[in-house]
């Protein structure tokens, strides 16, 4: 164990689809020089996080070595891979190195934490390395549901790594560079030790379409609409945002963008020279005295999210547009699994308007971003790695990824966040388990997973509140009877009495029979009152609350 | 306005799947004689009901016209039609009718609160009609996804009304009556006025298919399976259970059924006659002792409910028994939406445990129970009503499954919960709008879903909780400073200093400062208290909290 090795390290994205945030280090046990691949967010939900802005990796152990932190490298501008630098920049005091695209979006989440320009450093793809302690690391591109995304090499004294990124195998993704076999046999010919490796599609058995293949059926999809056409999609998703622009155009439709990130997409991608004939767009008051069978909004708010355009234009109108019977609404995107409720109520108020919703049951308007089984399989064949490891998946992902490989004799490893392999030598072996999670944004505060705050949100919201309060005097006797004030709970229970109240009287009964030795006892007495107040509204109610005690001594 | 009319008033299931209630009505306007057509539930969820137990339909509508009601129609025993009979036949008071197995189970239901036998009348199918009031309602057999579901004819002296009940058009349904087209055009040939029908699966395209055509598939995945197996379905799709437990009889192997709805379906339909050839099957404590290559357990949980069957044996053990590397998990079901995450985490645990889950991806081991597009044609051909008046549907439903008649001639109209149809006359016109609603069980208390007490429940959960309480005396001084308790919140803030005692700080300086007016004035007080705590709590965390004050006076 003297000698140098080569470690990976998820921190956020193995085990989960989301947060992405591995690291490679290289050197003896215990002080190898690090590097990051990507440091991405996550979202929040209701049944798990209610309250949370953003959920971010856990990087204490990162941070705890930040000495020996290189640079830290982002495959490209989605939220899973980028959205976490702005947080995260100042904790880790590493270079961080992109694409010029994906620097540009990164840079926009940098200023808004205050970070210098020095801390971005844009790159040029391959065959262009980055020197960073004992590693070369390589932006290879690979195609994508995002301009510019880019697989990584990474080399090391003990071998090369290549690091997919999220990709899929696209010959015509419309905007951005084409899947290009040829370049990926050139970086994986003087072998490869390992392929870490995209499982997102894994358990989608026919090969993946091209971008392309959408313009057709969206450009007849639009002409055929009657009334205003509403389009939503990925704010990222350039290429398809531009094939929706241009089947408008054609259909004699001005287009509208709506959302800031939209527009913020758009943008960043014309000033990066990456998309050229984008329709003239009008800003939302032009566009409402445009006639509505001339006029196509492309709109954020795909997964349902409630304050996005596309919920706001359900509801009511936005920004002075308004949808009416005779109006068409595509989703030109896939649900994201749980996010089913949001886009649903959608539907449903736009189709109380009489707006014709068209999704994208049969595949015509929507494709993927990432490589399906056989796609996943062919950069298998090309990189001919030693070994595979999965990521960019939930655990069922991994683990159907690994036993893919191992179809064609791919030998594989399933490795979840936490999880340090050593890939040094021909197998790659667990190392060691770190302890990895998650951190919450919360309103402006970052707080840890584990600190039982989210916890008894949940437990409010499930349970209801009670307060009670009492005062004790100087003598330790109680002054007056305890008061208490309930929250989500209801104000009759089952004896039909004002709940309040019998929990007044409850708890009025034990501190007048209660000994002084128990009024004097703070912990016992709080124990005591909580308990009769959760035993109480129980009895009412049937649920057990939260309670708050306060007792005031005037000693 | 002086003679009679035919009403139709849906007071739950139009504009959501779930939840069903029907009302019919015939006499003059006002004074109409009444029949309910089901009495369903639906389930909360943390986004919108966090701590509700279920949620049923506001009857208040019904129940302040209690004398008018001449009887209640159950369809059929799934949880949607019959799920809240026990809650509300005390406040209906009218006598429910259902055939033999329906009955049966609505009579656990009744039971478990406290209804008389009379209450509850078994009945024949068509030709057998029950009187009540100037309607006379039978059942007519058809197929679904449980055991005699029927649809009714309802005569009235404005015509007849079919209603067809949940259905799909399966010829060989395992258990139970096949549908039967020339029953239907038997009840259909003198004319019907009305359909009112299940709108489902309006968006599903092709053909449904038969319950017979998964046995073929499943036997064969069962046969090829090398561990345990466990199989998760509907606990009430009695002919999936069979066809699953004849399957794993034929392999060899034992079943075991996991799962209180589970047993309690297979029993009923025993009891009733329904269910023959179903295997012997044994306890878990036997199932323990036999080699896991000659079992089967067949458990409740297909849509991730955290406290069934299929989520604690995920999750470790279940009875003690145990899943394992190659053992399998056949999930011969369809995930309602909102319903994902659930699933989906059960589906990770197993794959961390190594166990292979089946999913019905394409198809092979799950069929739909409702009407698909060209089935719901079907049986309006085979009717030829006047018009249509989908149900059992979102809106985007109800609104589709309009088109979809036009599509042939057949007029339809959309009728939300809540919007009273007249029904005489050629063409349905809206008679009035009635305020329905939803309510919920809460605990061991119904409340009103408009009753706030649940909004409080989610706002603590998004904001926090803080309590402040003072002591003011005699002299309406202030006796010490306020205190606070926080919940659901950080204990720390931008400043990085407690946030209880910051918040303290702001409440004592106010405090301080207040004139003896503010001090005597309860109201003000209390605003302006509540005020500090929110505005300080959002300046530390960006959260503007929940908050309760309380004021002890010593006067």
């Amino acid at each position: 164990m003297s000698g140098e090795r080569l470690i990976y390290l998820p921190l956020g994205g193995a085990g989960e689809i989301g947060m992405n945030a591995y690291v490679y280090g290289y050197g003896k046990p215990g002080q190898e020089r690090l590097i990051v691949v990507d440091l991405g967010v996550t979202f929040p939900d209701m049944d798990t996080t209610p309250g949370v802005d953003l959920i971010l990796p856990d990087i204490s152990w990162l941070e705890a070595r930040k000495d020996r932190i290189e640079a830290i490298f982002v495959t490209h501008a989605h939220e899973d891979h980028v959205g976490a630098v702005g947080h995260f920049w100042k904790r880790l005091g590493a270079t961080i190195h992109a694409r010029k695209f994906t620097a540009a979006i990164a840079r926009h989440k940098l200023d808004e934490h205050g970070a210098p320009d020095s801390v971005l450093n844009v790159v040029e793809p391959w065959p262009a390395v980055v020197e960073a302690g004992p590693f070369k690391v390589g932006f290879v591109p690979i195609s994508h549901s995002i301009p510019e995304s880019s697989g990584l090499v990474i080399d090391s004294p003990e071998g090369r790594v290549l690091h997919s990124g999220d990709f899929k195998v696209d010959h015509t993704p419309v905007v951005g560079e084409p899947f290009n076999p040829d370049l990926w046999a050139e970086v994986s010919k003087g072998g490869v030790k390992a392929l870490v490796c995209d499982s997102t599609n894994v358990f989608s058995p026919l090969p993946g379409r091209s971008e392309a293949t959408l313009a057709p059926e969206i450009e007849k999809l639009i002409a055929a609409q009657p009334g205003m056409v509403v389009a939503t999609t990925f704010a990222s998703n350039v290429a398809r945002l531009k094939t929706i622009a241009i089947a408008a155009d054609r259909a004699g439709r001005t287009v509208c963008l709506l959302g800031r990130a939209m527009r913020r997409m758009v943008e960043t991608a014309t000033e990066c020279g990456l998309l050229h004939g984008f329709p003239k767009t009008v800003g939302p008051e032009e566009a409402a005295s445009i006639p509505r069978e001339n006029l196509l909004l492309l709109v954020t708010g795909s997964q349902g999210e409630r304050r996005a355009a596309s919920a706001q234009l359900a509801q009511g109108s936005y920004l002075g547009l308004k949808l009416q019977e005779g109006d068409s609404f595509l989703f030109s995107s896939r649900t994201i699994p749980g996010n089913e409720r949001g886009v649903i109520k959608i539907m449903n108020q736009l189709s109380e308007k009489g707006v014709d919703v068209i999704e994208d049951t049969h595949g015509l308007f929507h494709v993927s971003g990432h490589a399906n089984r056989p796609d996943l399989q062919l950069l298998h064949d090309i990189v001919r790695p030693q070994f595979l490891v999965p990521m960019h998946g939930e655990h069922r992902h991994l683990r159907e990824h690994v036993k893919l490989g191992l179809e064609r004799g791919l030998p594989g490893i399933v490795a979840v966040n936490g999880m340090m392999l050593d890939l040094s030598g021909n197998a790659p072996k667990v190392a060691e388990y770190i302890d990895t999670g998650r951190s919450y944004l919360d309103g402006s505060v970052m707080i840890g997973a584990m600190d039982g705050i989210v916890r008894d949100r949940i437990r409010m919201a499930l349970n209801g509140h009670v307060t009670v309060t009492m005062i004790i005097d100087e003598n330790d006797e109680p002054l007056g009877d305890p008061w208490c004030e309930i929250m989500g709970l209801p104000e009759k229970g089952r004896s039909k009495a004002s709940l309040v109240e019998t929990l007044e009287a409850d708890l009025a009964a034990f501190v007048n029979k209660a000994g002084r030795r128990m009024l004097r006892d703070e912990d016992k007495l709080d124990r005591e009152l909580k308990r009769i107040a959760r035993s109480t509204t129980q009895a009412e109610t049937g649920k057990k609350p939260e309670v708050n005690v306060v007792v005031s001594r005037l000693s």
